[in-house]
């Protein structure tokens, strides 16, 4: 019999370690917190939890930081992130100083799941790019905007030479900008820019609405010609990620954004650790693309936390596929030695203002983004590739050098 | 214009508030938190979000902790739960020291949204109950159980005179028990008891599966004759809910339970506090029963996030029906004289083992409730009416009083 085995970090008194276990392992499987009679069937035997690990850590002023380890039978779960959501960390989550800090899914449970329909390599092959870091530039001010301002803002982007436009996740209105004919007039840019520049850009949108229209419309968005769909999975829900992934129809990648996940991951005693958030469970539902806060812009999480995160989403596995991870917030071209550093060549950075705050406007934002980018694969200094690049030049004046 | 006012708990450098609420209203609906040159056309202009209010709350040791509350334009919002949670928490989510305290939402963005289809007077209505509160029944050790073991625990709940019997809400494996074979025999059951007792217990199915099968599955139980809907809104997202909600095929109530939701407001400097998720978000989207953890029983809010809950449930509206809080978590006949002096009698007091560890069985612990709620009624004290009621009696003698 398969285990999903979570790991929850636990502050409590020493000697109740062990009765916490036991309640979390029985109370989220066949029992409750209450000493009900035992039910003695065996196939009721077969869907109890199992106590796999009490581990101390630390002392604290509150008591003993410990983490537990708890077997959840497979048997009990289904095919949808909510079944294993509500079972790992359901009711637990209302327990007030217990937090999910890691989970093993087995090779069993993680088959029941689309995972990334592209992933990294597919993302690779789909656009025809072979080894480097990818380059991401994010709209800015969509809110408010005519189509005709925002095919300019697009076309200024792909001028840039980025691999892929995403949206803002806060746009939701269309009454201006349909997303449809957003796709279409994209396109015919993207088209029209690489004739002159060679280089193909390519468009993710925000996918928005009301269930369950939304999946009509990321069909009607694939057939108009997307490159991609830009998905808020926090806000509409795992299972509506896993129910686009496991869609034949939609045959492009899905670029998870993590909007409100920090409501669920900031605190450090409660909640769900980022890298079970944004790495897991994002690749289990089928993100191709996960974006999260890099260790070094406005908005960040810890490098350790990055570490890990990119290890899950990266974790070799014969089932699903690798995802590429998407450091985002805040960064500019003079990061990008750090997060080369980090991540090699097997990611996707994205920027907003780091691209469309340069000096010398949007296309050389771009511009200078992948000459930083040509210099790491190079193994240049990011300096030295300034000597010949006026656009990275100007970049690292405006924003510095980050080491 | 009409705006959505969120207020925010921040904890900074006193100087930095008004830079820190500036960035807010601005990075969150037309710009980023970079200094991009602002967009001067109107209708921009109209899309930005303003500074409503910042409210020094107490100096602390990393800063002064204070409430900022920005409104947000309703046009830049859609009829997606989704679009209002990106708004106004999604990219600040990640912020890593703010927490979203309460939300205004404008009649105009109010009535479009579902919410509550029956609410508390619409399910007193359906279920012929005039004024006492309501009392659920919770099943227990649902996983690995034969369709006629659940048969035969439903019908020992339905001997105890319980409004509602509801499934386990971790109950998501149906290869022994469907979900469209439990309503069939239950509804069986409960018409036949009926005949004994008198009193008529419902049956709140829970919910599962894939999405979008999930919607027509909600559809083929209301064929089948399902009492009500259970539905675990933070694991399969607010607007799952409110397409259930808007479905006009779906003629029951639907009942929220809170799991999950403790990852997102347990911490009190970064997430959503509990009023707001458990009580704005699922009124808008439409549940008619809101579940949530008593200050009483194993699993607590403190008092005031109940009655701060308990309010935004309730408060008067002539566009949403007041939803009927579901206090749950732990309670059992001693706590009735607490949670009427909190709720009167405009509530549905769930319990699990605090039905079925009654000393005298299931049954009796039914009626245990029932026999308190009717002494709160009559204006009776719990120790008074256990004089004349053996199952209350030995309900008290079991778990004491609470008062």
């Amino acid at each position: 019999m398969a285990f999903v085995v979570a790991t929850y970090r636990v502050e409590a008194a020493r000697d109740s370690l062990e009765k916490i276990a036991e309640g979390i392992a029985i109370g989220l499987t066949v029992g409750s917190w209450t000493d009900l009679p035992a039910t003695q069937q065996a196939e009721v035997a077969s869907r109890c939890g199992s106590v796999e690990e009490i581990r101390v850590l630390e002392e604290t002023s509150q008591g003993t930081l410990a983490e537990i380890k708890i077997g959840y039978p497979e048997e009990n779960l289904t095919d949808s992130l909510a079944s294993l959501l509500v079972t790992v960390f359901g009711k637990l989550s209302m327990d007030g100083n217990v937090r999910l800090q890691a989970l093993e899914i087995p090779d069993s449970y993680r088959r029941r799941f689309p995972g990334p329909q592209f992933g990294a390599a597919g993302i690779r092959q789909l656009i025809g790019v072979e080894r480097r870091p990818l380059i991401m530039s994010i709209f800015k001010s969509c809110n408010g905007q005519s189509l005709s301002e925002l095919a300019h803002a697009f076309r200024e982007q792909a001028l840039g030479c980025v691999d892929y436009v995403k949206d803002d996740e806060i746009f939701f209105d269309e009454s201006l900008a349909p997303s449809i004919e957003r796709v279409r007039r994209y396109g015919e840019i993207a088209r029209e820019v690489a004739e002159m520049t060679g280089q193909r850009t390519r468009y993710a949108v925000n996918l928005t609405g009301t269930l369950p229209e939304l999946f009509e419309k990321a069909e009607r968005l694939v057939e108009a010609g997307a490159d991609a769909l830009l998905l808020n999975v926090f806000a509409y829900g795992l299972d509506v990620l896993a129910a686009l992934a496991r869609n034949p129809n939609i045959k492009i990648p899905i670029f998870a954004h993590p909007a409100v996940s920090g409501a669920i991951y900031s605190s450090p005693r409660t909640g769900i650790a980022a890298p079970v958030l944004l790495g897991d469970l994002l690749r289990l539902a089928g993100a191709d693309v996960v974006l999260y806060p890099s260790a070094y812009g406005s908005v960040t999480l810890d490098a350790e936390t990055c570490r890990t995160l990119v290890e899950r989403l990266r974790q070799p596995s014969d089932i699903h596929r690798s995802v590429l991870p998407g450091p985002a917030a805040g960064l500019h071209p003079g990061m990008v030695a750090q997060l080369y550093r980090d991540l090699q060549n097997e990611c996707i950075m994205a920027a907003g203002g780091g691209i469309q705050g340069h000096p010398d406007g949007i296309a050389a934002g771009g511009r200078a983004f992948r000459q930083a980018i040509d210099a790491m694969e190079a193994g240049e200094q990011l300096e030295d590739a300034a000597l010949r690049h006026r656009e990275l030049a100007r970049a690292l004046q405006r924003w510095g050098v980050k080491a």
